[in-house]
């Protein structure tokens, strides 16, 4: 089998970047090559714009705006780093993508979804995951560990999402269900409150049937 | 008579921004409340912004992706300046508008022409100038100018667009005359070879019909 586009997505906090970096340490200790990437701020000039979108300060960027800005980090994206990985042969294992947009920008911020759907089928050229992990969890475990990494962190507080009030982030997480029962076939649903070695085990259970035949998984 | 929104347009180095400023500079003189603004970077958000478009070392930037940069910036610079300004009576002179877009994405990038029109309108909530000045004038004379320009302020050379090659603008000059031709309600075409006194006298006789009743001009 050939290579695959996979997505984690999920609310802050829900685990997804630890489950994404375990999953390119995993495939790379299998010899596959594979790269980690997000969004925003997957390139050079994305991180500019992530700066921008996750500036506290930021606070009043008007909705529709914010929608452009993530659509221009993912057009850049696609064409400089997941459309040529992908080319070359390469796994892309990316934390967050267009279906994060339509849960944010679309469901939670209440952006046109018409608008939305066809920003992201331009910006993405069309490229969609082959499997994307949403990794479900309740808003108050989610923002209670994004708080604690931040702490950890020594993190100059909160990101502009981050201090979103708490409905804001209810609507992203039921938007993410949403778009999952809409989109069965690579959607997987994982529950977030399980243990990160629990998680990654299930993840890779997945996975494993996309892996090149003779691939010896431990 | 009520206030005005006025743009001016041109290729790199045709003297819009200076005459921009004269106009403003007389507005003020004659106690009429007017702000002078440009894009992009009008706002904070949008200086960030401009500091990626304008960039040299950003030269392979997709097309698509500058224009939804130049869109948010345009979303912020509308809802957060030019919206309030109009609101609150102020005549509002900008340098670049949604015709930039429409010359330089479209037109000279190639950019699908429904999709920049669609972003425009959306960007600009519908605002359109009451007055656009297009000066016009050959490649070769705004060229040797932007680059006169770049040695004057000392600065790091030349900025993303000033490098485009000579075509490029030709596509600009030619975009733009479309766009005056298409919207002659709005536009009115000047000549940016002539002296900045001379341009100025002319841009003013447009621009008196629209003072308040009343007001003494020299």
């Amino acid at each position: 089998m050939g290579n695959l586009f996979i997505t984690f997505e999920g609310i802050e906090g829900c685990g997804k970047s630890t489950q994404a970096r375990l999953l390119v340490e995993r495939l790379t200790f299998l010899n596959i090559p594979s790269i980690l990437t997000m969004e925003p701020g997957g390139t050079e000039i994305g991180i500019s714009i992530r700066h921008i979108l996750l500036d506290a300060r930021n606070r009043d960027l008007p909705p529709f705006a914010e929608l452009l800005l993530y659509e221009a980090d993912r057009a850049i994206h696609v064409e400089k780093l997941i459309k040529p990985a992908l080319n070359a042969g390469k796994w892309v294992v990316c934390d967050r993508f267009s279906d994060a947009t339509t849960a944010y920008q679309g469901y939670a911020r209440g952006q046109d979804m018409q608008t939305v759907g066809l920003l992201n089928q331009m910006a993405s050229r069309g490229i969609l995951p082959g499997l994307t992990f949403l990794i479900d969890c309740p808003v108050e475990v989610g923002l209670a560990r994004a708080l604690k990494r931040n702490d950890h962190c020594g993190e100059q507080g909160q990101d502009r999402f981050e201090k979103e009030k708490r409905h804001f982030h209810v609507s992203v997480r039921q938007g993410y269900l949403s778009i999952a029962r809409d989109n069965p076939e690579r959607f997987i649903v994982v529950d977030g409150v399980l243990r990160v070695d629990e998680l990654q085990e299930i993840i890779f259970s997945h996975i494993r049937p996309f892996l090149p035949k003779g691939t010896k998984t431990p």
